[in-house]
């Protein structure tokens, strides 16, 4: 087990590098400094080794994907990053190699979406590996995105494709041996390196009523919608984007996994709410940014979300969304 | 197991009550609106069952640590408390019993230091409890304290007594059977439920040159002041302040253990260098507050932590402070 100041030094310092306010993550805490007229949008998730991902998961891709799950959520809010905390608790006989491995992968990704490491906590634990992530933020004050707004006659739209998530945590799990390797893959990787709508989530602040990040699955996320904001939602399954993969596992496994992919969790893409007039806008914003938009249903009067086949029936879906529980 | 949504909406929704930008624990991520003028300051801690604390630790004074040791880390800036993000990962046979406990903890220190949840995550987890909490606090502009500003001839100063945290421990590990009953449990009490230094982090942050809280040791801390500032420190042993319940154990196990209780971490005070002539008003200041303040050394040209015995000698240390490794 190398000592907590080696890992600062060798591992976690050079991710702080540039951010004065990180203090050389050799102070107590980090200094930020607000810009002046933004809120600062804070998130926090955990993974634990053997629970959110396979214990023998490269430690480059838990790297990202603890990164790009914060940052999915401050995508929900229409943030523009800034920072992070990191928290790690380590088995005793963890080893510099995975360790290196992990800073890797957030090296990577604090390039790719402009945020930086300002500090943390490492400890050991007798347990498996758990690391915490507390992602900073900032949105023009008052503009961030919530869950709560939407109205009556929105119209629900959706980033990317749905249900890439739960396949991705099947194919890890060496299921669907059916599909094609191209398919296979392409689940995976959606599972392990989701991607944040951070653009998109900044662009439709302006736009959006509403707006919550695909985690515990759309038929959850939307409930959770629609209770903050006291209104049902009805969404045409048939409009609900699909890729190519979650096409090929329902021609094998047959439209009663439907309701799976869309109960699933760790899809990270976003979900929200529009007033009908501005969905053409939306729709040319995902054009420009190249991010797939989809309309998929509308906000009603009641509570519930409820899933529309073709011809019009109720799909029974599984109680509640995905849960670590 | 409880649901997640079990657990926010009966016990942890209402210790984000009267905080707006908490959403009611029901959003993606949380708002913070920073105090124009101030620098935000963040900072986080994890703790373990079994490695931070023992797992039959009441489950009140484990949540009431674990916040204090992150107030610590504010005092130890001079900010004033704002906010906290918790994150919980637990074992599968975990009952609503202790969860409650954990946040009746919270909830009497959220009174006493004035700080609110803003947000979270609650994860399972195969291995031990896990906490990490994410403090949030902030100062004027441009004025955190920090470890990096100590000045060659600065007086070091410390509050409370050091070396309690480390007895503490040992009673808590079921050592220090000789001690009375009255010193064992000051020992344990201040080793499970520390006194962060707030308002004397507050009122020193326009005195102090450097800063830092004693969670490594108060060696291994004012040892992190000095080699961040370039510089070295000596300490007078017999100017160190100490508790009664230390002193008894002292004269139990003799002077051999002096530098244990010089080493030992979790003591949660305050250890800053001032200018000489600045030492007068921070001991006014420790009289106004109530707050012990001993003045213990001061700062050298050099580096490294030099404690020097009655008859001008060096005492041999413990290499570095406490170590959670």
């Amino acid at each position: 087990m190398p000592s907590e100041f080696q890992m600062i030094a060798e591992i976690f310092a050079p991710l702080a590098e540039g951010f004065p306010g990180a203090l050389g993550l050799l102070d107590d805490a980090a200094v930020l400094t607000p810009r002046p007229g933004r809120d600062l949008i804070v998130t926090k998730d955990l993974m634990v080794a053997g629970v959110h991902f396979p214990a023998d998961d490269p430690a480059r891709l838990v790297g990202k994907k603890l990164l790009r799950v914060n940052l999915s959520d401050l995508a929900a809010m229409g943030a523009h990053p800034v920072g992070y905390l990191l928290g790690i608790a380590l088995p005793e006989n963890s080893d510099l190699a995975w360790l290196k491995a992990f800073a890797g992968g957030l090296a990577e990704d604090q390039a790719a979406f402009g945020i930086t490491l300002v500090g943390g906590d490492t400890v050991a634990t007798p347990g498996p590996v758990t690391v915490s992530l507390t992602a900073f933020g900032d949105v023009p004050a008052g503009e961030a995105l919530t869950r709560s707004g939407a109205r009556e006659g929105d119209q629900i739209m959706a980033s990317g494709t749905i249900g890439d998530g739960v396949l991705g945590l099947g194919v890890a799990s060496d299921d669907w041996g059916q599909l094609t390797e191209t398919h296979r893959a392409y689940s995976l990787n959606r599972f392990q390196v989701p991607e944040p709508r951070l653009a998109l989530g900044q662009r439709i602040r302006s736009l959006a009523h509403s707006a919550a990040d695909v985690s515990d699955g759309l038929i959850a996320d939307l409930g959770h919608i629609g209770s903050a904001s006291g209104l049902g939602a009805v969404v045409q399954a048939v409009d609900v984007p699909l890729s190519d993969a979650a096409r090929a596992a329902l021609d094998i496994a047959g439209q009663s996994l439907l309701p799976d992919l869309l109960s699933g969790g760790d899809d990270y893409e976003l979900v929200f709410t529009v007033a009908p007039g501005s969905v053409d806008q939306v729709l040319s914003l995902g054009h420009e940014l190249g991010v797939r938009v989809t309309k998929i249903g509308r906000m009603v009067a009641g509570k519930g979300v409820q899933v529309l086949d073709d011809a019009g029936s109720p799909i029974v879906l599984p109680s509640g969304g995905y849960s670590h529980f």
